[in-house]
């Protein structure tokens, strides 16, 4: 058998909203390939796959830093890469999994920016955050003529401020550490009806705010903490 | 057993691209509802979810009409409504199964909007189809402080240029039978080095073209056409 690299979106959290196509491939693996957050930390990613793991497959966690030195974390890209392909070289099934889908702000990107697209190379997709999170809430994000932003926090005030403006439905990624300026902004924006805030969805520790004019300022957020906005929504708040 | 609603996303187009959950729930419903574009036309839905389907669980094709008449879609959307909670009510382990994501452009929301959010009823994410293009194409969404607008090509043309103006990444979704104007506002804002347009993703007749200047705006496009348009990224002409 020749060598292949899977790309894998794992989806959001819980194992079972993996795709059965990921859960196939997990199992005929020789060696996954799984970020963590933190060096030695654990890996949400490959707690979702675990249940579907051979014994067979070797696992290698990798710790791609969050550091502002963009050199260090060119050079873990770099090795990572090199890593993947030279395991599919000696005629390996190779996989790489990363939460959520595989293309929307995913790690994966930057190894496959390296990679190019060969064709031993299957990239599979996954279910988002905000998918599990609009299910969860049962909150549509956009039908008929509206559309939809997903915006990460991260970005300037103005593109965040702009993009709830234009759009019926935004999503807001990344709110950790940013909720205070969030919450003014959708308060100036009277966008307290239409929103609603999950943390690590479709997980035990899942949380929903819907409330989000009577949470604390300086609430402390789990990491993966996602922001809902739709204007043509009432979100009720009974639960 | 109590009677519950299961409402499906079940992906983009191949079978294995549902989720696991949403596949053993299928194995285990009592009845199906399936929509399907034309009255007694196919199920692209139901093709997905057969091959989890159990011997014993009944499948109703329901037909949702496209006219512009409101009132008779409001009448069927009502009846499905309420044939769903008949069935709940006698105990029924019930599924309606929907293209893509459950909560996103989605037909289901309209039965949503009936039914409330009562206990009996769980709601399942699916891959959404430009995830599925994404991964296929090798091009990726947004990434870091990039954002990602999901745009009709039902939605007025100046808000489609807005969305291209404003935002790193663009889907545009419900192309077919709007090719022509979609391509000429490409044109006008020089983004045919950074677009796509794929047909019928994850499926046998899956089609991409990547030189969106080179396509007659006659081209005629299958139903399920979507563009994806990536300011970050050159698509690469080699395929």
């Amino acid at each position: 058998m020749s060598g292949r690299l899977y790309a894998l979106g794992v989806g959001p959290g819980a194992s079972d909203l993996i795709t059965v196509r990921a859960a196939r491939l997990v199992a005929q693996l020789d060696v996954l390939y799984a970020p963590a957050g933190r060096k030695g930390g654990d890996s949400l990613a490959l707690s979702i796959v675990r249940e579907y793991l051979s014994p067979n497959t070797e696992i290698r966690t990798c710790h791609f830093p969050m550091s502002a030195d963009d050199s260090e974390k060119q050079a873990v890209w770099d090795d990572v890469a090199q890593q993947l392909q030279a395991e599919v070289e000696k005629g390996r099934q190779v996989g790489f999994i990363t939460l959520g889908d595989a293309m929307l702000f995913s790690t994966w990107v930057f190894l496959l920016e390296r990679i190019g697209r060969p064709d031993w190379l299957e990239i599979v997709p996954g279910v988002t955050s905000f998918a599990a999170i609009a299910s969860r809430a049962g909150l549509p994000l956009a039908m008929e003529q509206q559309s939809l932003a997903i915006m990460s926090c991260t970005a300037p005030q103005a593109e965040l401020e702009r993009a709830l403006r234009d759009h019926d439905c935004v999503v807001l990624m990344k709110v950790y550490g940013r909720f205070a300026q969030i919450q003014a902004l959708l308060a100036r924006l009277n966008l307290f009806p239409h929103a609603l805030l999950m943390s690590e969805a479709s997980l035990p520790g899942e949380v929903c705010w819907r409330q989000l004019d009577s949470v604390a300022a300086d609430q402390p957020l789990p990491y993966f903490s996602t922001i809902l906005v739709n204007k043509q929504q009432i979100v009720s708040r009974d639960e």
